[in-house]
C-alpha cells in the first residue's frame, strides 16, 4: 500500500496553489465521487463539478476558475481544502505514480532465470523467475523483467525498461530508454509474408529485417509488433499503444503517436507524428498518413491522407429491427442515385 | 480417454425419460452426423431431425414433440432409443462434463513452481511446473494452475480457479469462486491512461485500481482485462468471455453478460445484467448500456442504451465491384437526401 | 548475422540468369531504395523501376522485361548486375531464407524443461528452457519448441514444427509436419460453448473434440485455435494465419488460405481451399464459404457464400464532419428509397 503524504509535499511538487491544511495527510488517490477522507480528488471536466459538494475527499485539485462552480445548497464558492492548478488533470497524472500500488522490483536475478552468458546486464536490473534471456542481448540498467519474459538473441534493451510476465521478445529488437510492455505481447515476430509460389500455394518469406522501439514508448498487453520484412519496423519516441494493437511488418510510426486498443496498421503502412488512432481504427497495407491525424474509433484507412484532421468510417448504431431495412439498402445506393438523378432530369 | 456410462446413470443424472436398453454402455458424445455406435446424440433444433434416421448414435436426446419428426422412408415416429427432455440442449450441455477429455489436474505443487513464502494455499491446489506466485496472493481450495502461470503480489483467487498455462494476473486482482481464465489472458494490465502534458508528448496515468471478477466466470484465451485507474475494473457473477476480448479500466459489467470474440469495452464503459455483445462488438468510452441489451456482430455503440433490446449496426457483404459503386454513394448520402427532398418539393 | 554468397551460387540456386561478375559476394537482401554495397535487391512490380538507377545494391533480381525500365537520366537499359527470372518476388522469397537472421535452435533439452517420462521425442529436437511438455505428447524429428512453451496431453507435433517462446498448446491437439506457431498464440482452448440454464444463467458445455491442423501451417503470434465441442476444428494444409487470428470451434479450413490479422471464424463456418480473408474480415458462425473467396478488409460474411469472387463491405473513410452528417443518413435510408419511390411514381 502506498504511503501517505502531507498536501504541503504534493503541493511543492505539483507547483500548485494550496488552499488549506498543509499538514494533511494524503493516503490516497480517488474520484470525486468515490474518495474517502484522507484521499485527494481532482476535478478536470466542468461537467463533474456538481459531485464537489457531496464529495468525502479531503482535497481536491482544481482550476481556480472551477472554485465557484459548487453546486451546494448554498451555492457560495467551494470552501473545502484545494490544490489549485491549471491543469488539473495533468496535476492527477503527475502524482499518481505517488500512490501507485505496484510492488516494487526486487534487484536481482531470480535463481530460476535462464541468462546466456554473453548477455551484458546493466547495473541494478531485476530479473524475475524463469525468465530467459538468449545469446548477446543487452539489458539496460534499472531494467525489469517480470516471471516468464523471454529475451531474444541479441536484442537490446535500453535503461529503465518495464517487461512484465510472459512477455516474448524475439532477435533482433531494439529498445530505447523506459520502454514498458506489458504480459502477453509479442515484439518481433515474423512479419506475415508469403509470395504465391505458382502452384496455388504460399513460400514464406524469412523476415529477416529487426524492429526498433523509441524511447518511452508504452505497449498494452497481448499487442504484437512484427520484425521487418527487410529492414526494420520502427515506432518512434514517446508513442502509446493499447491492448490487442497490431503493427505488421515495416511498418514506421512517428512520435508521441496513441494507439487504441485493436487499432492497426498493415504492412509498410506509415504514420506520421502525433497521430491518434482510435478504437478498432485499421490501416490497410502500404498507404502514408501525415502527422496530425485522428481516426475514430473503427475508421478504416484505405487511402493515404496527407491533410491533417479527424477521419471517421463506421456505422451508427440502431434497433436491429430498423437496421435490417435500412442495410438492405445500403447495396442499393448507387442505383438509388441514379434514380434520384433521373427523377431530377425528368422533373 | 472418458469412461463409459449405462444409459440409466445418464438419464437419472438428467431426469430424463428413458426410452430403450438402460443397460447399454455411452462411451462418447457426439453430433447426429458423426456419432458412432455407442455414442450419444443429441437433436435441439428442429432442422436437424432429418439426420435422425441415419445416425448411427447408440442413443439420441430429444424432446418428445420430435419423437415424429424421423424422416426415415417409413416416415413413423423415431424407434430408436431415446432420452427425453423438454430441453436437449441443456440435456447435452450438463452430460458434456461427464465425457470431457481434459487431463485430470495432478494434486500437488511442482517443484519447479516458484511460490513465495506469504501466500496462502487452499487445500487441494494444482500447481503446474514453472508458475510464479508472488507474496501475499491467496490460491483457493482445489484451484488449478497451469504451467507458467503467474499470479501477481497480494492477487486472490477464490476456490476451484482453473488458470490455464501461460496465463498473467498482475497484483491486486481479486477472482470469485470457480473462476476459469485460458491461456494467453493478461488479467489486471495497465489501463490506457496517458494525460497530454501540453508539450505534445503523453504523460502516464499510474493505474493504481485494481480488477474484481464475480463467482463462475469463464474467460477464453488471449483476452485482457485491464485494472482501474482509480477504483476496480469489475465484472459480474456468471459472466461468460470469449477469446481477444478487451474489456478496459474500470468497465463495470453486470451478471451473466456474454461477450464474444472481439467484443469490447473502452474505459468506463458500464453494462447491466444479462447483456450480448456478439463477435466485434464493441462499446466506446463512458456509454452506459442498460440490462438485457444485445449487439449484434461488429455492432458500435456510441452512445448510452437505456431500452432493453437488439442493436446493430455493419454493412451487408456485396460483391467487391458492386460494392465499390455503393460505397462512393455513402460519402454522397446527405447530399442525396437534400436532392431528395428538394425533388419532392418541387414535383 | 548471415554469411555471404556468391551470386553465382544464388543464381544457380533460383535458377536465374546471371548478367554480372558471378564470383560477387552477396552479403544481404534489402529493397532497391535502401539496399547498401554487397546487398542484393529485387525489382517485382513495375513501380519501383524509377528506384533502380539510384539504388546501391550490388545485384537485382527483376525480370528481362524490366531490364529497360531504368528510369536513369541516359535512358537506356540497365547496366548493372542483374538476376533474370521470369518471377521476381518469387525468387527473393525463395533466397530470403539464405539471409534469415534467427538463431540457429541449438540441438538438445535445456535442463529446466520438464518433460513428461511417457513423452515421445524425435531426432534432433530443441527444446528451450522451462518447455513443458505433457503426457503421452509427441515431438516430431527436427521441432524445435522455444523457451516458455506448453505442450499438453496426448497432442502431437509433426517433424520440424517450429514452436516459439510461450505457445501454449493445449491437450488433444495434433499438428502436421513443418507447423509454425508464433508467441503468444493459444491452439485448443476451450470453444465458446454455454447454454443458457433457463434461469437467466450460462451453462459450460464441455468442449469435448480437438484441434487438428495440416502440414506447413504456419500460426502468428497472439492467434487462438479453439477445440472443438464435439468433433474436431480443422485446418488445412498450407494455411498462413497471421496474428490476431480467432478460430472458433469445430470451424473447418480448407488448403492454402490465407487469414490476415484480426479474421475470424466463427463457430462451425467453414471455409473451402485457396480462400482469402484480408483484416479483420470476420465471417458469423455456421455459414460456408466456398473455393477461391476473398473477403476485402473489414469485410463481415453473415451468408454463405457459394460463388467464387471477391467480396465487401465497409465504409469509405470521410472527413469526421462529413461523415458525421451523412452517417444520420444511414438510419434513414429505408425511408429515403421509399420516398424515392414516390416521387418516382408522381413525377
Amino acid at each position: 500500500m502506498p504511503d501517505a503524504y502531507s498536501l504541503a509535499e504534493i503541493a511543492a511538487f505539483l507547483g500548485a496553489e494550496l488552499r488549506g491544511d498543509a499538514a494533511l495527510r494524503i493516503s490516497g488517490l480517488n474520484t470525486l465521487i468515490n474518495a474517502r477522507a484522507g484521499e485527494l480528488a481532482f476535478l478536470a471536466n466542468e461537467k463533474y463539478s456538481s459531485q464537489l459538494s457531496a464529495s468525502n475527499a479531503s482535497a481536491v485539485i482544481m482550476a481556480s476558475k472551477h472554485l465557484a462552480s459548487d453546486q451546494g445548497a448554498d451555492n457560495t464558492q467551494y470552501q473545502g481544502t484545494v490544490l489549485l492548478l491549471d491543469n488539473p488533470y495533468l496535476g492527477y497524472a503527475r502524482i499518481s505514480q505517488w500512490f501507485d500500488r505496484a510492488p516494487p522490483a526486487v534487484a536481482g536475478i531470480h535463481p530460476s532465470a535462464v541468462i546466456a552468458d554473453s548477455v551484458l546486464l546493466g547495473a541494478d536490473v531485476s530479473i524475475g523467475a524463469n525468465v530467459v534471456v538468449e545469446a548477446d542481448a543487452v539489458i539496460g540498467a534499472g531494467s525489469f523483467l517480470g516471471a516468464g519474459a523471454y529475451i531474444g538473441a541479441g536484442s537490446q534493451l535500453g535503461d529503465n525498461a518495464r517487461i512484465s510476465a510472459n512477455v516474448s521478445i524475439y532477435h533482433d529488437v531494439v529498445l530505447g530508454q523506459g520502454v514498458t510492455i506489458h504480459s502477453g505481447s509479442v515484439i518481433g515476430a515474423d512479419g506475415f509474408g508469403f509470395a504465391p509460389d505458382g502452384n496455388g500455394q504460399w513460400l514464406k518469406i524469412y523476415q529477416i529485417g529487426g524492429v526498433e522501439i523509441g524511447d518511452h514508448v508504452e505497449i498494452g498487453a497481448c499487442t504484437t509488433i512484427d520484425r521487418g520484412a527487410l529492414g526494420d519496423t520502427r515506432i518512434g519516441n514517446g508513442v502509446i499503444i493499447d491492448n490487442h494493437v497490431q503493427i505488421a511488418h515495416n511498418v514506421v510510426i512517428g512520435n508521441n503517436c496513441a494507439l487504441a486498443a485493436y487499432s492497426g496498421l498493415a504492412g509498410s503502412a506509415t504514420m506520421g507524428n502525433n497521430c491518434i488512432l482510435a478504437g478498432d481504427a485499421c490501416v490497410v497495407g502500404h498507404v502514408s498518413i501525415c502527422d496530425n491525424v485522428q481516426i475514430t474509433a473503427r475508421g478504416l484507412v484505405t487511402k493515404s491522407i496527407s491533410e491533417p484532421g479527424s477521419y471517421s468510417s463506421g456505422i451508427p448504431l440502431m434497433k436491429t429491427r430498423e437496421w435490417r431495412k435500412n442495410a438492405v439498402r445500403m447495396s442499393q445506393l448507387d442505383a438509388m442515385a441514379r434514380r434520384l438523378k433521373n427523377v431530377e432530369l425528368n422533373k
